[in-house]
């Protein structure tokens, strides 16, 4: 890489966040690539099949396994020894040599009861069957409608929100590296991380929040407070409801839709959550009014 | 929308970045459902075409129009008169009130020659039907032989590229007020600005610029620079390399993929251009070394 700088040039190393395809499988069959930062993988496939409504439980999951990238050796008729790499069903292989994990990009989930698997519950088929076009109102209906609405009634205090970024930009690592990854945290209402997850993709971090969150049996998230680093869109709202979250912030803009989504979800939403400041669009009675007298003893110390 | 600042609270109006779904149809059949900020549609459905590889040219399209929203009036056995209100296939209509076109969230694009689509030639299809499972070469080699590599030997005054964030800059007047628009802009190899595109989503941007060249027949984009507001992704530089342009530069980070497809499709790709600073990750011969003596000059005016 070549640096630029004012009338400097230098060749520098690359830093650069990992992006690979990886090929989400359930019982075999094909049902997502999503081009993701390796690592976490198993949460990421989890936490994709509960955001997409075809997983509740870590009950409903018997295992998640790479699929063995292998290579296939075998003797054509005059006795030479031909080698086939690649990733193959479990079922046709001779396992010779399996690579390591981190460098499978196929990954299978086995499900308790996979007769009840509802492939027309993936959004993008719900998206794309709709026969007589789609409209916004409807669309989000269909949607949403998957998912009950958050009835949690909890509340936060202002002051642990307007904290969170700065835990956040703590615990992120990798990005201050690099910078091209989006973050994802949850929170407990005391502003307490529990998990962090960072990704080329914004929607692969959230999934491999839920993920680990399902995979430690601690779905649905009711007290819990998501963080975003980046923008809000409809579809992150909506991954956060799978989940049962009652409050997304986010260090940026939320879009018209996710708001509205917010709204109709009975979810808070709180945007521009920078330095002191913060947006609520959604929800605003689950954040505490600010205690006039609080602030002052506080400024008193 | 409650403001919070500090100790001072407040309700604000909120202006948020428009987002809503937009379906795709090439002769009436569902290719795909983008949420999109509304606007530029047409360019939007034709520039998603030519990075999917399914058009090439102007004259590969006849038109591109929403379909009609209408009310469906008829009269069952009893005489009563009953109206279904949706998005209905033309032929089946008896229009009555089509609503305006910024109404519209469904597009259905004719093709000169509807009998060579190729569907199989959609991104997603080739994700998903690999049947022995995708690996990180493989699927970019799928995805990258579909387009030629960029193989123009324009260059460009590093000076050039360092200006560039500030013309975007000037004229992304809808982030300002959001905050929530990807902003992509096309220049010319002077550091002229062509046309910008926003949208909630980056891809769409991308889209909406792609699909302005096509239905200008600019195509392929021999001698121009593709500005991104973001991160660079393998699938931005997938959609560049669709249009043939062989310089993407961006505000933030690429990704190693990005980098990687950068480097085997010949572009030149561009990160971290911010003030005076800028990182050359592909196609540096692309882009001229300084002359020591001509910022001297400079400096001495």
């Amino acid at each position: 890489m070549r640096r630029v700088k004012g009338s400097a040039e230098s060749e520098e190393k690359d830093f650069l966040a990992a992006e690979e395809p990886l090929e989400i499988r359930v019982e075999g069959r094909s049902v997502a690539v999503v081009m993701r930062t390796p690592g976490e993988d198993r949460e990421l496939a989890a936490g994709f099949l509960v955001t997409e409504g075809l997983v509740h439980t870590v009950g409903d999951i018997v295992d998640i396994r790479y699929r063995p990238h292998c290579i296939l050796s075998s003797r054509d008729g005059s006795g030479r020894r031909t080698e086939l790499i690649g990733t193959v069903p479990d079922e046709a292989v001779t396992r010779t040599e399996p690579l390591s994990v981190a460098e499978g990009n196929v990954i299978n989930v086995r499900l308790r009861r996979p007769e009840s698997l509802d492939l027309n519950k993936l959004t993008r088929h719900i998206f794309t069957s709709s026969s007589c076009g789609i409209g916004s109102k409807a669309s989000i209906e269909a949607v949403r409608q998957q998912f009950a609405p958050v009835d949690d009634r909890c509340t936060v205090e202002p002051q642990v929100l307007l904290r969170l970024p700065q835990a956040l930009a703590a615990a992120q690592e990798t990005f201050k590296r690099t910078g091209g990854l989006h973050a994802c945290a949850l929170f407990d209402l005391t502003g307490k991380l529990l998990v962090l997850r960072e990704d080329v993709g914004r929607h692969n971090a959230l999934d491999k929040v839920v993920g680990w969150a399902l995979l430690g049996d601690r779905l649905p998230l009711r007290q819990n407070i998501l963080l975003l680093s980046g923008r809000t869109s409809f579809e992150m709202m909506q991954k956060a409801l799978a989940a049962g979250v009652p409050i997304v912030a986010a260090i940026s803009a939320p879009s018209s839709l996710a708001a509205e989504f917010a709204r109709d979800s009975g979810q808070t939403l709180v945007g521009f959550l920078r330095g002191e400041k913060m947006n609520i669009y959604a929800g605003a009675d689950r954040v505490r009014r600010l205690d006039p007298s609080r602030l002052t003893s506080t400024a008193d110390r």
